[in-house]
């Protein structure tokens, strides 16, 4: 029977499904009611949603059939016992592979409270630190873990795994070489191999070197002044802990930066590499509280030193002062955003890994420096026991140093893996004659005890061999003399003030009152879409079958992962309608970057390696020309026109001119103005028709599923945003999933990775990984899968419709108050819209930025700010919010726009009026003075829904963020590329 | 090693436990840090915790070894792993059982925002309604689902269960009757079993005649005037719907009172009982979202008609307005306080089960009467094929009627269960040819599928079964004539607001957000142990192997409940130095009423049946003497001197005096003045001298665990609130769990189930249960569990002297300020300690009300309120704060000290002043007008921590809660026994 709008059926259409659940998903993810819906449809003039679909999306690129998911439009019980039985086809080993990633003892009062917390999973990037204060800080306690460990003064609130923090690292490095021919990198052998892999892929783009060798041999000389730098990994991949202070020396004497991939559990106990000379840290920092999760989502880090300091790509939360003159936090100023600014923007680093960077800050919070001491050292005397119980066995430890990691000889290496096989234990594979094995946090008594039978060692001499073994790494002879750490670690009180439970979840509780989530209000973020992450779909990321698996297990251990990607894979590839998927990327910008790639692999296969240049439109978000530039093309603007749409004759003629070296356009549809152009296919076309290919920016998807898509549009590639469109939840600026699909001429040149081998041991792709994990955040991709699977296509085309409906419902009702910038030939816009607040400025002096904080007032996040067309505000509501909702939101823009008359008639100041003021906190609405023309009342409770549902900004406005604020939900305009 | 303070271990501990796990729980559970516990102690003028110790505890009683229990000490981690195992020894069958239980569809968003969430289930009972409005509005909500459900005008926010729920309704029917002589109560004899067993035991005490029959034939005149009232179930227990309109004219002719126990869901669809004529409805919500839990927790509910309002029992929210005139919710006055302020206390219910009655409401809120319907039509549905099914098969439905629940003949019942084995499926057994049915919201069309084939139908015809079946039960030929219903359900905008999941989670998110809990500060309640429910003890409940099991499950399945109940049997005998334990009763005064109950057995077995006069100080908390009331005993007071002790002379006066009738004394110890004292071993002397037995009431165990225990020091029995000392959640007043432990003497007489039987099918114990399940709230077992296997027996010993560090640490911070009642003659309090406030009163006009609502301006939860002494304040912290936070709420005292002061010197008018006008909420610090003779800003932030850390109430002090603030932590003083 046919759906009703928001999906909640009818008594009759019960009858005639008797037997189908009641615990339907539509109607709990779609936010209006269907009495609400038809309501909306007559204030816009529609008869039905299909009518207003339409007037909104052209005739010319809609779908003929609906889109169809199979096996797909399960209830929410039924869907957790099918992804039950997906995930027990995974086997949970205990893995000592190492390589980077090592099982955890989460804190559980993280694991429920934070993980598991929609207060802290479903807001997004703090860009208003008013009402973020509690995140901020929680990310300036990450910061400080990250400096205090590597010993380097300056860090950022996380990239997105080693391997590409480490390619930021090199260009890092590239930049701040004088000279262009400074272009060759070193990397030592020993660093881990996926390292390795993703930054060969990076360095690609910038037509720089990677030197590989052995940092002990190798002639640095010979590079002469081309050395930019050189990567060691402290401990090395397969446990050395080695003394680079002569290296570092080396390198600095030809002029290059010492890069170390650090292992962040160790620097508790080891000398940091600022201490020894390292310019650059980078590591990740799973092992900080952070589930395996097949790889991902971690946190990474990246630290350097003052010198580097504005050179750090990503964000860094700084701390400054707000009106009041109190401390306040904030995104400062030095970031990826400055970066894509530039003509040669070099990092396009945007989600990160929020939730994962608090979750490893509240770890250090909760364990404090001796318990983080305490756990490295364990680690380490188990480490000592097995390597001296080995090497009694009779086998060659080969290290010459460990901290947690052994490098084992053995006559038969297929048959110690036989042995820990059957002990459900997982080992390193090296060799024939080689195994490694990693400890960690986790291990027990008992755990060992199966190690060692293993290994063949004598179970019996357990106990004596752990009285002999040094109790701390510093009386270890295993660190070499003098990399013992000195110096102290975490010395701020906040981590040494909350080690109860009760102290820590009230720590927990407290930052996270302080933050604005989507448990709270609406964050109508534009470009963002900020639906729904349904705890149905938000369950099984902490089951232990998805939680507990590390990356490189064997393939018969992962079973239920290949199952779950394999029906992603295939249900992506239909929602896009393209033929192959990739979920490797672990953000969309990645996704950007790996499809660009792509699409040049495929060109040089084709002996168009000449192709070289990408057509960016003017609207483009931030990380477009960037993506473009890290795949070594040369961005060119195409203009758009007045309506916002793409100017095609400009689109033509750049085609035109650059055709010989034309490589790709990359478009954002609906456009980053929220509009569904019609010129969409023609400019497509321009383009095959001089020998490029489209890259399709899939961030506002959310409008597309079921009644377009990319494939039929003509696109050849493009990225989905999982974190938008797919319902994972923002994470407060991460993880994301920005998985690519592709036509399949494209197939052959998704990336690959070192442990992604055909049955012959043969790399599955000869393109490079671009994510560290052969699956970036597998981790999270139960999310997508769920939501995928509760709504099927019927379901997802609903969705989307409703995305649309409900933002042209708030244009409607705003449109009498505020001028909707850039909509259709039927004044419709796509599921955001622009509105132009710049008149304000001179009529009252207001800005957009003071509308934003005035919003805060009134229980609300602000929308995006002054992107893509600066001093406007973007608003994207997505389905999930109800009438009521949207109600109140436009209620408050309208009050909002009075208040502005009021200044516009004199009957306010402007510079003491109720926008510029705020957000109002708590105490300047109870201060004894109170001076402003206008009462208390108003600027606390300027509406009366606010009596019952308040949410108060914990600062006043934080000065000096101006500059941060104009680049909220992304990055800013491209004009300084023409 | 020798463990410190906190448990912290030293380094040097750690080089001889190498292998030992980092995740200790002790330090972890205690707040002080092992420095902050060494500055306490000097400030208390102590060398050591022991010298402390034995400064407080008396000698004689101090135990000589410390207490051991097995296999403890686990680390967080392994805890979880052990527990796990134990856990799957259950096996997780779909249970048709029904009898009053059936599996759920718990709503995802609920299960994660309410049950897991430290934010709903810290807290204790709404006695401070300013800062608790959360749960107020939740549980009105439940009382307006329950009222309109039923159809009658009152209900209360939860009972225990149905049975003790059938069991307050004889007593309200008792009480209502004029005469002593109208006594006799009927039970059709189709209720449920358990719900018939409990009653009979109810039936006793008050020497009520409970007449079990068969009401169709059942002639009522016989009974004549002596008729109370009659018990019948809706549907009953087999499944039939009956119409009980003349029923109800029979039983009302005769003076009598109709009670029908009626399943919730059921309701929805059919007549409610309001409207054919009963006058009071009794029932479990479990089926409205929460776990089966292996037989609870669930709330019950109670409805009743308009004239018995003044007599219900539990607790009742109204709706109320505060000093600012704004509606405010609130504890209304006609509760089981006032009941048992009389002589004759006929309810001794406290804690119930608000956790799951919010739980229970925000189904309704989620689902809204259409879900609602929809759920219960399409169950009858599956009822309906599944019956038509069956009589296809040629087996006789021996329904006359039916709503979920089918009574099924078959020519052999053990081969129809052998079958329903083997698709993992319970079926009820009744006798060897007759099986029970029952469906739920949960079933699929799979499982219907099997339960034909395990009766032999047609798989096949299920299409064209349901195509025939009627879709809802208003056209069901099913149901008799009329009954179906015609009323409107849930017609408040509450339950049509909150359908999708966003609008759910705020509304959760909201209410959640007006309460403190101890997510946000200590909550010092005296007399209720507010310490840390860790994460780890509470994620087990959420298991499916102890959810999902149904409390009538064959053993067979629930091997792993009988494992942790078997270890927490003999752990608590242990804890309690006792022999025997049942963990049937599910709240503290269940334990005293069943702890009772086994000394009238045991005298009754002696041939001392005339024993019937239980002693209770005057201090006792007033569950005591309610429960010795429902035990059928005449309660004396005893006296207490001035210094709080027992007056031992008036105790053996009054045990010389009522010797022949002596059945028991109740002391509660440490005593509820909060002091360890020395006569307790004499006045155990004294009782057992004249024959009678020692009830120890458990609540205050927390001060006496490894330190000294109620067997040791003489008791015969004692309960334990396994909810305040062992760690189980208040969850905003409920679930409770109140095991009692015997000496061997009284083992027989522990309270049996018609569950619990031996291998021959005869009952293990002779003596009726207390509660509706075998094992009372057995889903919150596992919490108990892992704190007491985390701890160990030298965990808990060091948390019951941290416990006593803390409470004397505040103490003696504010003894220069406040005097403190009732300390032992080293000065010593115990756990808790009493603030002398009564003082003020004439000082300055200041009652204990007016710190209590000032201390909630200070971020505070208030202490117990006039209990046990008027006008007092009882502060006890528990041992899972830390000093600093303890050092806050101290710093707060001591201002509001100050603060009354200048009321004293007339700095602050008596009328006017920063007391009687606390709490201040935002709004009116905010308020355009301020007259008040002291600052805003002091009214707001008196103290500087404030500036970071507020919780503000949420409404202004609500005005007529004087009288039940009273009450706070429970129930008022005894004065009125005398
Ligand atoms: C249009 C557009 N493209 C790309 C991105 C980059 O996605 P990500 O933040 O996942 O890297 C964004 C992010 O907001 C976006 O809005
Ligand atoms: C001393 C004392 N006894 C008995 C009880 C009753 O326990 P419950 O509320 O679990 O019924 C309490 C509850 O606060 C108490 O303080
Ligand atoms: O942060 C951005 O989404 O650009």
């Amino acid at each position: 029977p046919a759906e009703t709008a928001s999906g909640v059926a009818e008594s009759s259409d019960i009858a005639a499904q008797a037997y189908a659940p009641l615990d339907t998903f539509l109607r709990r993810h779609n936010g209006p009611r269907d009495s609400d819906v038809g309501a909306m449809l007559q204030a816009l003039g529609f008869a039905s949603l299909d009518e207003m679909v339409a007037a909104t999306v052209p005739a010319s690129i809609r779908l003929s059939s609906p889109l169809e998911i199979s096996d797909s439009e399960y209830a929410e019980k039924e869907l957790l016992a099918k992804l039950k039985a997906i995930a027990q086809k995974n086997q949970v080993y205990r893995s000592f592979i190492g390589t980077g990633y090592t099982d955890v003892v989460v804190p559980p009062v993280i694991l429920r409270n934070i993980l598991e917390n929609p207060g802290w999973y479903t807001q997004y990037t703090p860009y208003q630190p008013e009402i973020s204060q509690g995140r901020l800080e929680s990310l300036l306690n990450f910061q400080t873990v990250v400096t205090d460990l590597t010993g380097l003064p300056a860090a950022n609130a996380s990239l997105l795994d080693e391997g590409s923090a480490a390619g930021e690292a090199l260009v890092v490095c590239l930049n701040s070489a004088r000279k262009k021919s400074r272009n060759a990198f070193f990397a030592d052998r020993n660093c881990h191999p996926q390292t390795l892999a993703v930054l060969q892929t990076r360095a690609e783009g910038f037509g720089a070197e990677i030197v590989v060798g052995d940092y002990k041999t190798f002639d640095f000389t010979a590079l002469g002044d081309r050395l930019a730098g050189a990567l060691v990994s402290y401990p090395d991949t397969y446990g050395n802990v080695d003394d680079f202070r002569a290296l570092a020396d080396t390198v600095h004497g030809l002029g290059g930066q010492l890069v170390v991939a650090a292992d962040l559990m160790s620097l508790a106990v080891l000398q940091p590499p600022g201490e020894f000379g390292a310019d650059i840290a980078i590591g990740n920092t799973q092992r900080f509280g952070v589930p395996l999760g097949y790889g991902g989502p971690h946190a990474a880090f990246f630290a350097t030193t003052a010198a580097n300091q504005r050179r750090v790509p990503g964000r860094i939360i700084g701390v400054s002062r707000d009106a009041a003159g109190n401390r306040a936090y904030r995104l400062a100023l030095q970031t990826r955003e400055q970066h894509i600014r530039r003509e040669k923007a070099s990092s396009n680093i945007c989600t990160a890994q929020a939730l994962l960077a608090n979750m490893a800050a509240m770890y250090a919070v909760y364990h404090g420096p001796a318990g983080i001491r305490n756990i490295a050292n364990r680690i380490h005397r188990f480490t000592q026991v097995l390597a001296s119980s080995v090497t009694r066995a009779g086998l060659v430890v080969e290290n010459e140093s460990y901290f947690d990691t052994l490098r084992i000889r053995v006559p038969d290496a297929a048959a110690v893996h036989q042995r820990a096989n059957e002990r459900r234990i997982n080992l390193r594979r090296i060799d024939a004659h080689t195994v490694g094995v990693t400890l960690d946090e986790a291990i027990t008594r008992e755990e060992l005890a199966l190690l060692v039978e293993v290994f063949g060692g004598d179970v019996a001499a357990l106990d004596s061999l752990a009285s002999v073994a040094a109790p701390s790494v510093s009386e270890s002879a295993a660190v070499p003399e003098g990399l013992a750490r000195q110096s102290a670690i975490l010395t701020h009180p906040v981590f040494s003030r909350y080690h109860s439970e009760t102290e820590m979840l009230r720590y927990i509780t407290q930052l996270q009152n302080k933050d604005l989530s989507l448990a709270n209000a609406m964050i109508p973020l534009g470009s963002c879409t900020m639906k729904l992450n349904a705890t149905t779909e938000l369950i099984p990321i902490t089951w232990p079958e998805f939680g507990s698996i590390h990356p490189f297990a064997p393939r018969e251990q992962t079973l239920g992962y290949a199952h779950m990607i394999d029906d992603l894979e295939r249900d992506l590839a239909a929602i896009t309608g393209m033929d192959a998927t990739t979920v490797q990327p672990n953000s969309g910008a990645q996704g950007e970057y790996a499809g660009l790639r792509a699409i040049r692999a495929y060109q040089a296969s084709q002996g168009e390696s000449s192709r070289d240049i990408c057509l960016v439109p003017e609207s483009a978000h931030g990380t477009n020309p960037a993506s473009a530039v890290m795949a070594g093309l040369s961005v060119v603007i195409v203009k758009c026109d007045a309506k916002g749409n793409l100017d095609l004759a400009d689109l033509e003629a750049k085609a035109v001119k650059h055709s010989a070296r034309l490589s790709a356009v990359m478009i954002t549809y609906p456009s980053t103005f929220g509009v569904f152009e019609d010129g969409v296919v023609r400019a497509i076309e321009i383009i095959h028709q001089y020998g490029g290919q489209v890259y399709m920016d899939g961030a506002n998807m959310n409008a597309q599923v079921g009644l377009t898509s990319p494939g039929h549009m003509g696109a050849d590639v493009c990225h989905l945003n999982n974190h938008k469109t797919l319902a994972i939840p923002h994470g407060g600026g991460g993880p994301g999933v920005g998985p690519i699909c592709v036509k399949a001429h494209l197939a052959p040149f998704l990336p690959g990775h070192p442990e992604l081998t055909k049955a012959d041991g043969s790399p599955q792709s000869t393109v490079g990984p671009v994510s560290a994990a052969p699956y970036g955040s597998a981790g999270v991709l139960p999310v997508t899968w769920s939501y995928i699977k509760l709504l099927g296509g019927r379901g997802m085309t609903q969705v989307s419709k409703t995305a649309i409906l409900n933002a042209n419902y708030m244009a409607n009702r705003l449109r009498d108050h505020y001028s909707v910038l850039f909509t259709n030939e039927n004044g419709m816009c796509a599921h955001e819209f622009i509105l132009d607040t710049r008149v304000f400025s001179k009529s009252s002096g207001i800005q957009a930025i003071d509308i934003a904080k005035r919003l805060q007032d009134y229980g609300f996040h602000p929308p995006t700010m002054s992107w893509p067309v600066p001093n406007t505000i973007m608003i994207e509501p997505t389905e999930s919010e109800s009438k009521e909702e949207l109600d109140k939101f436009c209620d408050a823009m309208i009050a909002i726009r009075e208040e502005i008359r009021e200044i516009e008639e004199g009957k306010q100041s402007r510079d003491d009026n109720i926008l510029v003021n705020a957000p109002h906190t708590i105490a300047k609405v109870s201060a004894e003075e109170w001076t402003h023309g206008y009462s208390r009342q108003r600027a606390a409770y300027p509406l009366p829904y606010l009596k019952e549902r308040k949410f108060w900004p914990s600062v006043a406005r934080v000065d000096d963020a101006y500059g941060d604020l104009n680049l909220i939900c992304s990055c800013p305009p491209l004009d300084n590329y023409q």
